[in-house]
């Protein structure tokens, strides 16, 4: 029976140490956003299906894991739409809640509903799980942290500055040697269209546009001809494909391609206060890449948009964001504008583990192991035991008696840094004798003043 | 709309306030068990439904929430057992997974599938949110945390003492003015039953002598009698009832009672070698308490059991557990002992609330505030609050040059102990003033040097 136990496919348990990292990597995020004076908020698992159906089309709405009803209430389930193969309204009528899908949607249902409570403009950060229904595949599970960042009630640009500094803080501490913060707007988006005469295909054109990377030019223009798009239009937008040089550079070539757009001239010029306000960036180790064809979820973002790669390993985007101007519009609270980051801790995970970056510290076992070789001396240990944690020492005693050799073997299997041996032969000479797991030497410390000299 | 935006009833946010007191009684937990070398792990959310399903009983699995399976797989709903009344049976037909109901399960099925990776006896920590379809009701609710630990694979008695120590250590580093820890063990309410000779009927018994705290000696009796035992066996238990006395004197009294079952003095051994072990405890501070009546969830239970008691408040059991013979038995490992305790998050929560025993500094805003007059003295601010982040300071700029009385005001509700002043005027007087928010006093500082005259 043991070898077909499991999780649910696309879920996994996490191992000690992989627990470790992961928090090592929370911690470093939730810190930066701390320090920014950003505040922790944290919303249910589940909400109403009411609150997150619709809220990110048909294939969103198919991804989310819908919570049957409990007890005599799937009774009420509407067969007749199950025979009618109306299967949406068959899960309606036996499911009321839903595991969240994003951390957006919660926190404008969060932002809306305590928006008495809350003081604007807010900024807060959430660290927790979501679900989606995806097809597992390597890379891609079913459940997964998100790691947002907010600040809502404000349409001053600095917080996009400090969100873009935020971003640095976190890469930076994680000692990532590299990375690239490709910015865009949607302005700049719209300004395309409108200077191409296809403002009505603005979606088409850069959802195209967007997988640029992925697919090269020819793959894009493949693409917009499939859709329809003109010759005229091709030859317009050509110039795009081939924007080289420095921020600035780039910034020049696109005020002149935007002439005509009040909307996308718009766009340039924060991207270029944005630009201006962090010329302390390293372009060796953080830069910062003007992208006109950055699209991301193009359907609520109205302002900047972010997206951060990894330097030095092929590796999706690791971290993107922008701004809303009416995210809490969806809930009844019109007119509140505000600017996002959500950074991908597995993705990072995935890049720290593949460049070996994590601190060897999270793999270490107890720094102190106490062996047992009778209750007394066990006693005995334990009160020393006690004296090292009190001094934040991680320290373990062998529970039992046992022998020897399933003792080291636990050592080793553990990771134990020093490894005590107190037992009645040490006890009768009034001695304490300390191996050096990692290099094999023993030290002898006479027992009534050991703790204090070891430690020096 | 928004007046009607809600949680799923028996689920709620967090706000910050709120996630910062729950996070200090997280780490309290870990890191107790951290100086302990107990392991962090964590598992799914959701777990298969045969991995859940029939090990909490009936009640249990009526409150385990169930997951509906997506898309075209509930088609295979079994119209027919609904229509037959069939609940649980229709349930299976369209859902696969549910949500975990607690963290002991989801434990066992992890060793069973980890086994070979794991090095034992294992000691692992879990903090992470359960889900129970209950009546939502004051306290309790549809989603919360348990924390727990475990050591599987090692019968030593020495397991239960450092458990013991682990929650003195959680309690007082929380500053709980006071707490008794509850022992019994099961082997002792076997010799009763014995001793009685209704080892039959030891559930019924126990269930009932569970309950002495609640409802009292009389109550008891008269479940007992509802429940057909014989005035023979109420007289043999009367002395149960007046246990008094230290846990010396009631262990003697109980050798006295129990003197003819073997099982029984089994039991009383090794509640004699725990509380042996733990003679530094301070009776006024962490009290042990040998409680007859305790039985908790004895249908898995072996041996010692233990619940704890916050003093100077009413609240159930912030705490619980005990050892378990055979838990991944259910999963096709048999003969791994374990013994794990469990931390009751939201109780204690409630306990330091309404003891007022959390520290203040969860509830401030950031330490430094920088108005924002203009851009260029922003941006200035901005280099200075950087300076500051470097050195471990929360510090925020406010966003846009907004009217004073806005600024001021979102410095209250914010809760900012220092509010820098640095715009035209004091540029041009080469001065920064700083405004305590607490006495309201302010100090004009050199606007060369001041961050470090300030920080001293």
């Amino acid at each position: 029976m043991s070898n077909k136990l499991n999780t649910p496919k696309g879920t996994r348990d996490h191992l000690p140490v992989d627990v470790r990292k992961r928090e090592y990597i929370f911690k470093a995020i939730a810190k930066a956003f701390q320090s920014y004076g950003y505040q922790p908020i944290e919303t249910p698992s589940f909400e109403l299906s009411s609150t997150l159906m619709g809220k990110y089309g048909d294939e969103g709405d198919r991804l989310i894991f819908r919570i049957l009803n409990s007890g005599e209430k799937v009774k009420k389930a509407d067969v007749q739409a199950l025979q009618n193969d109306e299967l949406a309204k068959f899960a309606n009528s036996i499911s009321e809640k839903a595991l969240r899908y994003d951390l957006t949607v919660p926190f404008a249902r969060f932002v809306v509903q305590h928006q008495n409570d809350l003081c604007f403009p807010f900024k807060r950060y959430q660290i927790q799980p979501v679900w989606r229904a995806d097809r597992p595949q390597h890379g891609r599970y079913q459940e997964f942290y998100q790691c947002d960042g907010d600040v809502v009630g404000s349409d001053s640009l600095r917080n996009e500055v400090e969100l873009i500094r935020i971003i640095k803080q976190v890469l930076s501490g994680l000692n990532l040697p590299g990375f690239t913060i490709k910015l865009n707007n949607r302005k700049v988006l719209s300004g395309i269209a409108e200077v191409c005469g296809v403002e009505q295909e603005l979606i088409a054109l850069t959802v195209a546009l967007d997988k640029l990377d992925k697919i090269g030019k020819e793959g894009v223009v493949d693409e917009l001809v499939s859709k329809g798009f003109s010759q005229e239009v091709l030859d317009k937008i050509d110039p795009l494909f081939g924007l080289e040089g420095s921020f600035e550079t780039r910034l020049e070539k696109l005020k002149v391609f935007l002439r005509g757009s009040e909307i996308g001239l718009k766009g340039l010029e924060e991207l270029s206060f944005v630009h201006s306000k962090l010329q302390d960036f390293d372009a060796n180790h953080e830069l910062l890449e003007l992208d006109v064809t950055l699209a991301r979820g193009l359907n609520y973002y109205t302002g900047i948009i972010i997206e951060v790669k990894a330097h030095e390993v092929e590796m999706g985007s690791i971290c993107g964001g922008g701004r809303y101007d009416d995210l809490t519009g969806l809930f009844g609270l019109k007119g509140l504008s505000g600017v996002g980051i959500s950074f991908g801790a597995d993705r990072i995970y995935d890049v720290l583990n593949s460049l070996n970056l994590f601190p060897a510290s999270l793999s270490e076992g107890p720094e102190v192991l106490f062996l047992n070789f009778s209750e007394s001396t066990a006693d005995q240990c334990d009160v020393w035991a006690n004296v090292l944690r009190s001094r934040d020492h991680i320290v373990e005693v062998y529970p039992s008696a046992s022998k020897l050799q399933k003792q080291m073997k636990y050592a080793n299997d553990r990771g134990a840094k020093w490894v005590v041996f107190y037992g009645d032969e040490e006890a009768a000479k009034q001695q304490v004798v300390l191996k050096n797991m990692s290099d094999g030497t023993q030290t002898s410390y006479s027992a009534g003043s050991w703790i204090n000299e070891w430690l020096g």
